[in-house]
């Protein structure tokens, strides 16, 4: 019987498994780390989940965190885990409006790394327009996790003109991508190699779905399939485009867009960075005929100054996509089999 | 660069890191353990998340497990976080339809394990009639997880006639439960402390949403206010509304329904039965003049035949929870500090 008993207060900065019971230090984690932040009234209610009303179609996904380390380079698992779920939502042609927080602390976190990762997420919310509205937070013993694991999901509205599918990918598409590549995986490794560059890359996690909704409203239906570019980088998504749709598809090195220090860092570190993981980057497989349109309105949104068109849908049923180099040769671009950075997100 | 590699195709049994990839080891880990069993038409697509349409208005929830062991008496995680966020809902008064499926899974988990805990969320999801529209899948190294940890999201139409919100509750209400409390936590315990009763206890792990809906059918807006009994049990759910509201409450010990074995147990461990978590026991707190209809209905529906009513709201408001003892005796019911049981669910 523990209720006569004053409640235990921890040692003041670090997560303690009692934050994870359901009672008082639950709700004083709760009332410092996740209320005090995120303001949305549905969570203000404390209920078991929040009322909502949409009308027309909506999306629905979810996406789970466990980059290590936590805090890197142009970001944190925070922001990350709400620009992660935003974007997946994005790729269904949906603008994000309510999220959930799912967190899974370790015993002996410090709190102020937590209240930096959630003050991060808070502030990604806010630049995004988006808002938590329901949540959960467990504990477990120490050497059980890695600090902070979260999964969000998230429910947007689909933009009226969205008609994303990879069935509806077509010979003769252009193959678009909105930034240059492999910025965030280099920003992990270079942490965890503890590698020092001249010019230090920072993780390109950003929300999309501003960039997909001008792309949406200036082109519609001209749109046919959007994809983000996580784990496995820009090569794994489109081998899985082409494999799923038995389409071809050419691209070419020389139009993949990389900054200088990233593709020096990728060398030094014998990666790929067609299959580097990215955090703010995404394909658009649009209607041939509409491409230049298509790049003008991405330029013209947050997140989609660097779009550029790196290849073309082909004729050929051959569900295979090739890379043709600079100096003319060519090379299938598989789906990679494992891993090239685990826990990259 | 792995590509022209064969893929490694881990020891055939185990999780290893490369199935987190994102490539084609993700690829035949989700074939195998996510797609062959759920088979909503969304998934299938998969895509990053699903399309759906609802009119009116939605309840949204989330909810994280991370109990040891993830098999138990009774249930394993799988079905756990299904009816956990199915019943999620149903306190919001909704229906749940649709769910998101997040999983991180730790490097060495057996596939036999991870089939069996699949299998068991794929059997409650066709019991309950929702499905699994989108999910995400993760892997940690050896000793940064605990086998298997679940965030599940879901959507779920609300109830015409639902207005459950703590602030209804009004003196004279009545306190009602729909089912024996403690089975969860004692079968939780029963097997960390390697104890074997006579009469073994199972897990009350079950879906609400039929109870509930049972409920609003017959009383609708006399249903005040409903919340599950999980972490912290009974006890911190009635403590915890009183002292939201603000209202006193009355409960009586010798209507708390528990079972011989159940109870026994509790005596044997030390813990008090109020105050052990649950996973199918839920509050509902309804107009007094309709305490007898709610009864007959939650009777009469799947998972409510247990249902009892344990106490009245008092007219005080003094924010506290009474429990009158068999011999005339009371005492506060307490939000309880921190943890009797951590890991429970």
């Amino acid at each position: 019987m523990t209720l006569a008993c004053p409640a235990p207060t921890g040692d003041g900065g670090h997560v303690i498994m009692g934050h994870g019971s359901g009672g008082l230090l639950s709700q004083q984690l709760l009332d410092r780390a996740v209320f005090s932040r995120f303001r949305a009234p549905e969570l203000a209610q404390r209920h078991d989940g929040a009322v909502l009303a949409f009308e027309g179609p909506v999306a629905f996904s979810t996406d789970g965190y466990v980059i290590a380390p936590i805090e890197f380079p142009g970001g944190t698992i925070g922001e990350l885990a709400v620009h992660g779920t935003i974007n997946d939502l994005a790729m269904c042609g949906a603008m994000a409006e309510v999220l959930s927080l799912g967190l899974i602390l370790e015993e002996g976190l410090p709190l102020a790394t937590l209240d930096r990762v959630l003050a991060a997420a808070a502030d990604a919310c806010e630049a995004a327009g988006v808002r938590v509205v329901t949540g959960d937070t467990k504990v477990v013993e120490r050497g059980k996790g890695d600090g902070i694991y979260i999964t969000t999901a998230g429910i947007g509205r689909v933009h009226p003109r969205a008609a994303i599918t990879a069935s509806r990918i077509a010979p003769g598409d252009a193959i678009l991508l909105n930034a240059p590549i492999a910025a965030h995986g280099i920003a992990i490794m270079s942490v965890r190699e503890g590698l020092a560059f001249e010019t230090p890359t920072v993780s390109d996690t950003r929300a999309l779905h501003r960039a997909v909704a001008a792309l949406l409203d200036r082109c519609g239906e001209a749109v046919h399939c959007l994809r983000d570019a996580t784990r496995g980088g820009v090569g794994a998504v489109l081998a899985e485009l082409a494999q799923q749709g038995g389409q071809g598809m050419r691209i070419r090195q020389t139009a993949l867009p990389i900054a200088e220090a990233v593709e020096g860092a990728c060398e030094l570190l014998g990666l790929d960075p067609l299959y580097v993981a990215n955090e703010g980057v995404f394909v658009a497989i649009v209607d041939g005929a509409h491409a230049d349109a298509a790049l003008a309105a991405l330029r013209a949104a947050p997140g989609g100054d660097g779009a550029v068109r790196i290849g073309t849908v082909g004729e050929d049923r051959s569900g295979q996509v090739l890379l043709e180099s600079a100096i003319g040769g060519a090379r299938i671009v598989h789906l990679p089999p494992g891993e090239q950075l685990p826990r990259i997100c």
